[in-house]
């Protein structure tokens, strides 16, 4: 967790932000959300209120790559019911009493066999764990150790009243246009049910994020996209193949609420830009971070960076998934988040945005020595805004982020400074990055 | 040393193995080996018993790049005797007490005039060093301090009963055949007389490495060459000179029963295959061991890096040579080495050569998104083989290797996943890496 | 600074060298140097008894790139006077007094108005500063801090006896000539007043480094090059456009004298070869030392490595500019540097160059395995002289310094190994560096 000391000078603002974020987590953190389904529909019905959000929706049977869109799953209503007539495991009380992908069923079962379907935690006793089952036909609950061993009656009443029918997968995207075409992709799941960090943290950061970056003019195409984890990708880029190739940074977001620090996992090119602006960033917020290299494993960028598109995406966590004890249980509830930590995601990805959408090549127009900055009144800031790191690299193989992470210096800073040699007629821009 | 708790899993089979080059290293350690003559022939007779040897006799004067093979060299007998009939150095009770090439000798010499021919170890006083005066025309005796400072008699008796005449310089080849005609060559030196570790011990394992190589069919062709140092190497290669761009992978071994840690001395080229085989086997075995980089200097290696060949050949050793207090002295007897040493080098040995003959280049047919490994019966083992990695890397620019490296998995498991992979249909060999 | 431990083996004969540069950095350090005027004449002339310097004197309105060439700025006399007609600041006693280039003022100033026209040092009570106000219309004092806590009287009487008119600006140069027009630039600057380090240390150095360099046979030519920081190079480069093309190699020199240990600022290339000869002798030396990367600040670096030119120029100071507290101030005297100081940098100044001007690549004429080196007379020097590293990376992609720096052996051992193998037909040089 990130001390005191190294929390934000504008705190405020960044509470702020959170405080938005969080309530829309608030929002959707109810709904039973899955691969399919009408929670699914629900979270994104509830952020149209925010955001320009288009709802897509994708029949059952439909391919995409090695995969299919399977059936609709939608629940009514699932509980376990004692030999007294008490729902002693109860679905409406707690979504995830339920294993996702349910098959129906109905009927009264011997302890033993119903114990077979009722899974605990292996390691935190007292929270309700997330299991789902999907492409298995198969029914489970899940329960504290306590709920387990307190079934002791000879039998139970089980009902597990779903429906797995041709329906859709539904998916959101928010298009925040640029003045350009290139695009960055900004992707977050919406198959699970009632946990706060993952992922309503980043379903509600996601959405704030979307709103923020329409507030101004833009060069990139920004495409904020909620769908379900795996599936979801590969249906969009199926359905996107010819943005694809304009795809030119990329951001997974996960578990975006929790207080520790800040995690991003590199793309599988390792370097592309949108690495190095979020180490960038990361380094000259001077809060704690950790970078990790690319592995084939944890969110959707496993789908995003496999070999057929390899895209230029990372992905971006406070504490990774599976390295807080309340991961994938009941215990990941809406006290796990904080507004203070959503912020601080919020900000860290508004810079790595406003990073990516600025960051140009120039040429210094008097290579010959330094100019002199005295008389064309530019010596006073030259050294806060990095004048002599810019003048001296931009001779068209450093871009203004190349500069900055050379004079060790905020991005915002060379970018001013740059902007400031560029009207005195020093810098010439000669291409975009993107 | 390494400790108990980085032996292996397996250490019983392992000291199976480390027994039979122990009981190699013991028959053949007495023989007086040298440059030439009947010690090196006695000692790869020896090995004809084990492996199917060649043995190859090139005559006295053959040329080979910038040297030429010298004068055959034998010992019939050779002593000091005192004024009293006393044989106080005696070459029949061990053979490091003659200097190697010795010329013959008779004569009796004042005390003075002898103590110049006897030679101690500079600071292991015990013990009686190794020496030799290739191609000068002296003869000389080692001893202990104790034995050099007991010569006190006003003259001795000098017998040194060698010949010195045209004959041959001996060495042995074991060529295990491969699918392909792609080399892998394995050389370790003959030409020292009765120490342990230097070189009994790469002689035992290289013996039985040869056995173990012949075992099942293998894609690389072994050659296991036994020669004298410096000498052989280019003698061995001016013969060769067809099958020398054939050789993609080499190790010189010495030094290798003693039970300090593995070392490794990169080839020339610094990360050739076998480089980075041994890096990776050295780091998954997770015992200590250190890498070096070439250097010219040590075995020979010298030889087979200097720049007109510069091929991909290592050096393999346990304490480096000149390292350990027992070095080119007696006191590296068999007591030094032990069968766990010789073991640890032979797994060592066998595993890198099993990474090199299955190393090969894959692409994952359905390279857009992860496939659907459920449906295909592979998501059970998928994890614990490394398949997400390989599908995800087999992208037809990484090797299983290459996959083994980025994973921190061994090899082994990486390529029996990769072989389920390929079964399925989601992997196609495209080259193999020899 | 450097300990007793870490001296040099022929330390006298390195403090007959710096006692040479001190006595030249005595000599000149009173002179009231600026970025014209008389004061840098009077240097160069002192230069002139020692090295056969030219002396080029550049108009007033000379445009040099983006600057211009000043008016040359002269100072008859400078005082503020009390109540009483005590000088209680006087240019006579102490020229930092004086700010650089301050506008002729005569007049009586009331107490508060003169306040803002005498500056102190921050953080230095005790010392004068060094100021200037180049390119402002401007006149000012400098003083310690009970200099002006002292200034109580209600008005004083002030004198700045300067002159701004058309002049020239002035500087040196002598050439060493070498055997090829090659060259290697050595530059340091004559603009500041009596301050010993920065830089009549420098000026001394500089000036026995070229007598020195012109006392044997050099490969390269170098030229040594006296002038005022900033404008200086500019005027020269744009001078010697001719010239540009050859500088292969460039040194900054300054600071020179304290007994900090050597500091090395990389080339903006980085890895030129000064760069790497640089490194090279400073670990060789087995002294302490800093070697930093570029960066667009300091001194005339910021010039010579403008993107236009981006000449293979680094630069050597002992302790850093601004790292001492002495800086620029009257504290920087001629107690702050010592000839044990002076000397260290000359004689790693002359190593340097000794390995730029050698610096050569061979190929083996033997490629074959290593040459036997036994029967050529080599044998019994050629570990010391590293010929074993020679021989095997003279394959026509390594230069000496290449292997040096491999072999972790100084150049010098590894040069005179060379010119061995040169000499028995082992060697033959195929390229010069320069």
């Amino acid at each position: 967790m990130y001390k005191q000391s190294t929390m934000h000078k504008n705190q405020e603002a960044v509470d702020e932000l959170g405080r938005r974020a969080y309530d829309i987590a608030q929002e959707i953190y109810p709904f039973c959300r899955s691969l399919t389904g009408e929670g699914v529909r629900q979270t994104l019905k509830a952020l149209q209120r925010h955001i320009p959000l288009a709802i897509h929706e994708v029949p059952s049977g439909t391919t995409a790559y090695d995969w299919t869109v399977p059936l609709e799953w939608n629940v009514r209503d699932a509980y376990i019911k004692d030999a007294q007539g008490r729902r002693v495991i109860d679905f409406q009380r707690c979504n995830l009493h339920l294993v996702g992908y349910s098959v129906p069923f109905k009927g009264t079962l011997k302890r033993e066999e119903l114990l077979k379907h009722v899974h605990v935690h292996p390691t935190v006793p007292d929270a309700v764990p997330y299991r789902h089952s999907y492409y298995q036909d198969s029914w489970g609950f899940c329960a504290t150790h306590r709920q387990r061993e307190e079934l002791l009656d000879e039998q139970y009443e089980v009902c597990v009243d779903t429906s797995l029918v041709p329906g859709h997968l539904t998916y959101g995207e928010v298009i925040v246009p640029g003045r350009t075409d290139a695009v960055m992709l900004v992707w977050t799941h919406t198959c699970h049910p009632s946990l706060a960090n993952d992922n309503a943290s980043g379903i509600g950061v996601a959405a704030v994020l979307a709103a923020c970056l329409g507030a101004k003019s833009r060069h990139l195409t920004y495409r904020i996209v909620f769908g379900p984890a795996t599936l979801g990708p590969l249906v969009w880029l199926s359905a996107n193949e010819a943005v694809v190739p304009r795809i030119q940074h990329g951001i997974v977001l996960a578990c975006a609420g929790d207080l520790g620090s800040m995690t991003y996992v590199r793309s599988r090119r390792g370097n592309a830009p949108v690495d190095r602006a979020m180490a960038h960033c990361l380094k000259q917020a001077g809060r704690p971070y950790v970078i990790r290299d690319f592995a084939p494993e944890g969110y959707d960028q496993r789908q995003f960076c496999s070999p057929g598109f390899d895209l230029a995406m990372g992905c971006v966590m406070r504490t990774p998934y599976g390295e807080y004890a309340q991961y994938h249980t009941s215990a990941d509830d809406m006290t796990f988040i904080t507004p203070a930590g959503l912020g601080d995601t919020m900000v860290t990805l508004l810079d790595v945005c406003d990073t990516l959408d600025n960051d140009r090549t120039y040429v210094n127009t008097n290579p010959y020595g330094e100019p002199h900055l005295g008389k064309r009144g530019l010596y006073q800031d030259a050294a806060s805004l990095g004048m002599g790191w810019t003048l001296n690299y931009s001779d068209g193989r450093h871009s203004l982020l190349d500069i900055a992470e050379r004079a060790n210096m905020p991005f915002a800073a060379i970018a001013v400074g740059a902007e400031r040699l560029r009207m005195s007629g020093l810098l010439r821009e000669i291409t975009r990055n993107n």
